[in-house]
């Protein structure tokens, strides 16, 4: 039954772990596949005809998997390569910057009479040189006032660990100090942001509302399945009897499968249990 | 005639640019192909199987390109893949971590009577985990004591272009200030850290001798080409006739070669003149 197939999520790399946390949370009767493409991690620096390349051969390896959706938890890939993935695959596929453009606009909305829909982006180059949040976010709202900038180091800090200590302090004061003034509303518009949610918020100040593009994505697809009639009906059972039946979630990497495992464990709280190293591309794929 | 054919250098991305800074600084006669591996850098946080995949795929281009002498760059594919390249090409190929140690033990050995050999690495985490300089530093002096530390974030932080800012001596105080104490020299073993050589002396203090690997390569290479006779004769001519007899350096990307040009500039000084986006591996290169 179609219902009963999983979700596919993809990824550079580990970063995608939290949309994959905010699906689980939002979506708890329903597994996931997940892969981490951390052979050729990251994307943000990358031009537009890799990301799409790289793109394209991850949500192929998924679609083989038998998935009845699949969610592109990476905002570059997002950004750069839905089209050429929706092109080569015959399911449905949502991507993070829709989702997160269009909670920003109603958050943005809903602060009151001083608002002025002046919306923040923080996300990597290559997504920034994209234009992909601005053109999302007007889509939603044409009035909205819109400042986006790239971080590149918050994505190797996050994974280093260091989000509560004085260097992402030091890091985000020097790319946003001047941002707080300038809007009401910021897009955590990269997966490893969240994980810096905490020091981001000081930075810029109470005053501004952050958007974690995964959390609405998640929200956004918890309508989508019901509205298609995808959802799985079957009740979550414990984790125990999960294991038991052979209901857990996969985690597939294409390299460095014990790195993954122990930054998951910073992003997740625990290590994935079923993690696989896997190829998706290259001689050794082509042959069989 | 083999001594006009020009060498080959590649690396994972830019950082390679300070080891070719050095080569063309020692031997100014010489021609230099360079192929930076853009699309799937940085090699720092993956494992030996797909180093070793991407540093055979490289050399193997620049092979093609006829070259007399290859020198691997790149720390990381030269702590882990030097057996699998030397097994793939025919010709001589020098990696940075024999000499950096090598340096290291002179330097170490130097330092005057208060010396005791204590000899510090700093690299990215697949340098470390390797052993590969622990075992190279022994091999030219057993009775050293030897450090070696990861300080993945100084990658990203000298692509920001940030070697001199706060960030970078907050960051450099958390991997290294208990450090200065406990070494004599210090083997800076990732192409990036020649770029933040200022703040890692301010931080490690002025007694400790730095090694900077890229230089030490370059000084052995020059003594190899005189000892198998594969010098270029042909005495350095000025900018102008070089480019007049189309006898400048080239260098190959494998992605975003704005983004390569843009920072190479950054550690050059200028931009490189002759550059070009290619393939080195996958479907289409399979074909040809």
């Amino acid at each position: 039954m179609l219902q009963n197939l999983p979700i596919g999520i993809f990824d550079s790399g580990v970063g995608g772990l939290t949309v994959y946390r905010a699906l689980h949370e939002h979506l708890p009767n329903e597994r996931f596949v997940y892969l981490g493409d951390t052979a050729r991690v990251p994307y943000g620096t990358k031009s537009l005809a890799t990301v799409e390349r790289y793109a394209v051969e991850n949500a192929r390896f998924l679609a083989e998997h038998e998935i009845k959706l699949l969610v592109v938890a990476c905002n570059t890939a997002s950004a750069l390569a839905l089209p050429a993935i929706r092109a080569a695959l015959n399911i449905d596929v949502a991507g993070v910057i829709g989702p997160g453009a269009r909670a920003a606009v109603a958050g943005s909305n809903q602060a009151g009479s001083q608002s002025s829909k002046r919306i923040g982006v923080i996300a990597t180059e290559s997504t920034v040189q994209s234009g992909a949040y601005t053109q999302a976010i007007r889509k939603a709202d044409s009035a909205a006032t819109i400042v986006e900038r790239a971080c590149p180091l918050f994505v190797p800090l996050a994974e280093e660990g260091w989000a509560d200590a004085d260097v992402a302090r030091t890091i985000a004061q020097t790319y946003l100090k001047d941002l707080g003034s300038q809007i009401d509303t910021l897009v955590l518009g990269c997966t490893h942001y969240p994980i810096l949610r905490n020091v981001i918020q000081e930075t810029v100040g109470e005053q501004v509302a952050l958007i974690d593009s995964g959390e609405a994505t998640a929200i956004e697809v918890k309508g989508l399945l019901r509205e298609k009639g995808l959802a799985r009906l079957t009740p979550g059972t414990g984790a125990l009897e999960r294991q038991l039946c052979d209901d857990l979630d996969h985690f597939y990497v294409t390299d460095a499968a014990e790195r993954f495992s122990r930054v998951a464990e910073r992003f997740l709280g625990s290590k994935p249990e079923r993690l696989e190293a896997v190829e998706v591309w290259g001689e050794d794929r082509l042959r069989t």
